[in-house]
């Protein structure tokens, strides 16, 4: 029997784990009256947004499906084109949704735990995190493994094959059915840009508008249940960094398998090249379930200990993968084909290596987070210069980090000899760096829910000691969302080259004849990598003026409710959180449309105009910009959290200083940072590869060059 | 008798017109003893912070002679090499010296004049700034003309040639001369480099410490002769903005000249191909002083007319290149080639456009400055966002702009045909960009001019009559600043265009056998993108530290002055100016090691690790990365800064509300942006692959790929 059965077995396994997870999580207790009736309020706006999102994205999903239907009926795509792309985008907004729904379903529970002990706390919260995190692995293998069995068996049939010159049989077998599901990838991707973007927007929009007005004007703590904006700003954790996050690496997860088994073909390896990348996954996951159950602390236990409690986790998982891949290409390719194993491990160190220099560059236990908090003493000013600074300072070791990382499993790969092996390598890279992922999500996921279980906890008067233990859990949240974030965008990079090389590939079969020139010195290229390297930038400042353009309504509704609802002061009567929610919802809505048509039209634009040269350009440089954009957006907005955090802590006066003052301004600014726009651009560089491989046909026929 | 003869005349003719303008402009009254005093402060200063900064350099250049010298011994390199670095050098120093000087005489001159009427404000300070356009093109095309006739005579004996199977003498020659002239550019690059640094470090450290004890702790108003820091601004005026802009900008013109003639071989122009940049930039030179003439306005103009004086110059000189440059090319090479005129046109047009989007994105007069003007009303941090994401949006204009003059002047010129051609044809839009530098710098430098003058008017009490007079003059120089630094880019990114083609070239001829991938799809190219691409981020990164730590130092000072100096508040006791200009002559002199090591280490290393493919790719990603980030920076700070402005001139409250205090902030920020990193990066995308032609021997021989 063929080891490609592990893929929807390891499939299967996840989701019934998940399964698992959240009845452990829906048994727990929710607690009082007041926290099921603010949780309740939670998850009716959570729900409400992304019904609205949802159907908003459903009408994007319907003219993709239309065009890209008549683009099959014209000739230029194969039929399955336009069902794969709606799936990719299902299965995508599925894993959010439930992500979503479990982490609402969790947080007055975490809350309610923590009141027991900070261990019940913690695994209640991580449970929900990991739910989300074996659900968007199980989906996401579900969906590959059913393409790959439903194209394997329809190209069984010869006559469904057009066979080029010489071409062996089974080589044209595999690239149909690599090229097809490539596009349920670009579904996937187009699907996780709105949630990321959508999401983005309201969660920061939420936070900042809230911030603004309740700490800085009124001068009332965080989460005061006075605050009109402090629902929306609950709805955000889960929209944005659950349910946005989920969709993001659902399409971070399927795009490194489909893109590397798109590179089989030209490597040789047929259908085991195809399958290795999802036995790997399936391996993950059984490595994260394995390693997951390791995840526990005492009470009393230290932040330290917390997180060694949940790194004891990933690491184990790591370690397992890298045992178990071992035999997988020894015994699944031959001993011939070791050098893989190595391109995995190069990729597993790799995004291992990534996690760690994010938390030093943005944890406060380290010197530069520190300093920065210090550059906080001379004034709002100095703390923005620095922690640019410190973001930008921040991007050298990870672009090192993967230029080795690119290098290693290319040459281990055998690229020397053979290119198109050394490419494959390059994307088993990625899947090894991304094996992880059932765990490492969790780890990241686990942080909004025990955010929001702070929030109730605030909003229920629960107590200093259940704040305490929920303070403990958020701040931890911090961290590991730091590294998830490092490992997103590290295993984008590896994924969009990966993808850059299935590009190629698919030109090759759709137009045997076209002579490449590639190289940098061609202007159409040169010109290409402008264009591209420019697009990150503008992506971002389109998503940050979005950010600030409806945190901007916020503040003017919660100012009016302070004003014109009697009593709310005194806390005698409930602002009107619904119409908050709103405003984040509607306007989230419309600010996601501009730049998701950026990514979708700017490669068909750059297509028609610089032709396939300059198609290749601009992926390179949207792939270089923004990873590099990425990475220093999400560390400047990290350090100046955790240095308004290690201020709060007493630092340089402490809260109310006017370094504390400073750092809420840091802060303020690297919201938009981490949380909307940084996070976004991973999904750009994969998406825009994605559309260019899916419109290839249409450039290859009508470019001007 | 040969059109070359033009290169030489030209630039004799810029220097003696730059004597004529620097003699009339001491002619000028410097005004009371008290003005002479505050003047003679300043240009003691200056004087101190360049012969220190020479004296650091100067270390740097021995160094590198000694190390070239050897090179050059062990058979790497010709015997020209290190002689040519040094003058390149040199020149270059002596540019930015001689602005200085004039700069520093005409600040007091200029408020005088301003006494009397704006127009005579206006000649004394436009004049000081032509002293110093001229003086840099003069003195550029004098070097190349030197080493362009010495070595064509050296090289006219065979003996010294040797030359590759079948290869013309002819091809052998300018191949020679082309290849030893590069290395004057390198030397160009790195005294501007230090020259950019240092001076940036300074004056922005001096700016920002004063500024932050000054307005906003003490109270006192800008330029208030009180303020220990006040000297040390002025004197960062003329280190920074007028000598290290002196040197930045020789650098893009000798570039530019020498890498397009450097392209003139293998597009099988020969000694005409060579020859034709230094013709167009003598073009540029007559344009320029006729262009000159046109400048002045009449007593009561408003800001509009004063900046159409200036701009009238510009168009002129423009309009006059654009028709003489059709003979220059249909006669001097002939009908064939008059393809290459219009490289030449989109060159220019270019560089005008750049400089409207610039002015389009920074001055006041437009919606996006106004617009962040606004985001003032709601703190910092909102101003902070939207001026980042103006920054960033900024960036897509001048990248369209650049990609459209890049693909035009490549196929106008034939490349579609002969690739080779349409190279020096891009290189030639990079001359015709600049052609009419001895005018735009004119107008550029002559923003600090006027600057100074503003202070010495309010340090010597000349009323508010004067004041407001030299605070128009001021103003405009914000705008022509902007535009002169949107020129700085794009001239910046065509030349480091054509230097990758020389580069590229270079080795050709160093290693006839090598066989070069600059597939993007290559792996070490494109990690020489990805590290490419964080070497600007790096340099900003460590550029914006260094303006941090120094202003902090400052800070101090300022405060221990006030402090422990009695009657220094009351005006009764001058501070210690001395001790603010020495402690920012020593930390930047400091501060500019790293950056400067790292610009000229980095392509060794590369070289050397990744091999002559990755250096190409790191060129590539820090031309292109370097170019937005420049753009982005500079028009962030513009911004900022204008906005700032607006808001002082009565908008949103005008001075002292809170929204002022919020877009001092961004004023803040915005200063290391525009003035420090922004323009160092242009220096250091052309130093880089400089250093990489200068040292193409040396990788070709010991690289590992």
């Amino acid at each position: 029997m063929s080891l490609t059965i592990l893929a929807p077995a390891g499939s299967i396994l996840a989701l019934l784990f998940a399964l698992y997870l959240a009845r452990r999580v829906l048994k727990a207790d929710q607690g009082t009256d007041l926290m099921k009736k603010i949780s309740g309020a939670v998850q009716q706006g959570a729900n409400a947004y992304l019904k609205r999102q949802y159907m908003g994205v459903l009408i994007f999903f319907v003219v993709m499906f239309v065009v890209l239907l008549i683009l099959a009926m014209s000739g230029f795509l194969t039929m399955f084109v336009p069902f794969a792309f709606v799936t990719g985008g299902f299965f995508s907004g599925l894993s959010g949704f439930i992500g979503m729904k479990i982490a609402t379903a969790a947080n007055s529970r975490t809350a309610n735990s923590a009141r027991h002990s900070l261990n019940s706390g913690l695994r209640v919260a991580f449970s929900a995190g990991a739910v989300m995190g074996f659900v968007v692995v199980g989906l996401g293998l579900f969906d590959i493994s059913f393409w790959y069995y439903f194209l394997k068996f329809w190209y069984s049939n010869p006559a469904h094959l057009v066979l080029a010159a010489g071409q062996a049989l089974e080589d044209a077998q595999v690239q149909a059915i690599t090229s097809a599901m490539l596009t349920f990838g670009m579904g996937a991707s187009s699907m996780a840009l709105f949630a990321r973007v959508g999401g983005g927007i309201f969660t920061k929009a939420a936070d900042v508008g809230a911030d603004l007005v309740g700490k800085v004007e009124v001068g009332i703590p965080e989460d005061d249940p006075r605050n009109p904006a402090v629902i929306a700003d609950n709805v955000g954790d889960n929209v944005g960094d659950v349910a946005g996050m989920g969709a993001d690496l659902y399409e971070s997860y399927v795009g490194s398998i489909i893109s590397t088994g798109a590179l089989a073909v030209a490597a040789g390896l047929g259908f085991h090249g195809v399958t290795i990348p999802m036995e790997m996954a399936a391996i993950g996951i059984l490595a994260s379930i394995i390693g997951s159950f390791f995840v526990s602390t005492k009470e009393g236990a230290s932040q330290k200990n917390l997180l060694s409690a949940l790194r004891r986790g990933v690491w184990i998982s790591a370690g397992l993968i890298a045992i178990v891949a071992f035999p997988l290409i020894y015994f699944g390719l031959g001993s011939q084909y070791i050098g893989l194993y190595f391109a995995i491990l190069s990729g597993l160190c790799a995004g291992i290596l990534i996690g760690v220099v994010t938390e030093y560059y943005t944890s406060d236990s380290y010197k530069p987070t520190r300093k920065l908090a210090g550059s906080s003493l001379t004034g709002p000013a100095t703390i923005i210069i620095s922690g640019l600074s410190l973001g930008m300072l921040s991007t050298v070791l990870p672009v090192l980090i993967v230029g080795v990382s690119v290098l290693v499993s290319y040459y281990v790969s055998g690229g020397g000899a053979d290119f198109n092996m050394g490419l494959y390598g390059i994307g088993l890279s990625a899947v090894g760096m991304l094996s992880t992922l059932g765990i490492t999500l969790a780890t990241d996921a686990y942080g909004p829910v025990a955010d929001n279980a702070g929030g109730i906890a605030e909003m229920a008067h629960l107590g200093e000691e259940v704040r305490e233990r929920t303070d403990a859990l958020d701040s931890l949240g911090n961290t590991t969302a730091a590294t998830g974030k490092g490992f997103a965008i590290g295993s984008a990079a590896l994924t969009a080259l990966a993808l850059i090389a299935s590009y190629i590939a698919e030109i090759k079969v759709l137009a045997p004849d076209f002579v490449f020139d590639l190289s940098i010195t061609n202007p159409t290229v040169l010109v290409g990598l402008f264009v591209g390297g420019a697009l990150p930038f503008l992506f971002a400042a389109l998503t940050m003026e979005s950010v600030g353009k409806v945190a901007q309504s916020i503040v003017v509704e919660v100012r009016r409710q302070f004003k014109e609802i009697t009593g709310l002061m005194d806390g005698k009567v409930d602002p009107d959180y619904a119409k908050c929610v709103d405003i984040c919802t509607r306007s989230a809505q419309h600010e996601m449309i501009l730049p998701a048509l950026l990514a979708v039209a700017a490669p068909i634009i750059v297509g028609l105009v610089l032709g396939v040269n300059g198609v290749a350009g601009m992926l390179a440089g949207a792939t270089v910009t923004g990873f590099i954009l990425a990475v220093m957006m999400a560390n400047s907005g990290g350090a100046w959290d955790n240095a308004k955090k290690y201020i709060e802590g007493g630092a340089h006066g402490g809260k109310g200083s006017e370094a504390h003052k400073a750092a809420v301004v840091g802060d303020t600014v690297g919201d938009p940072f981490k949380d909307t726009s940084g996070p976004s651009i991973n999904i750009l560089i994969k998406l825009l590869s994605m559309v260019s491989i899916v419109f290839a046909s249409l450039v290859v026929a009508f470019s001007i060059f």
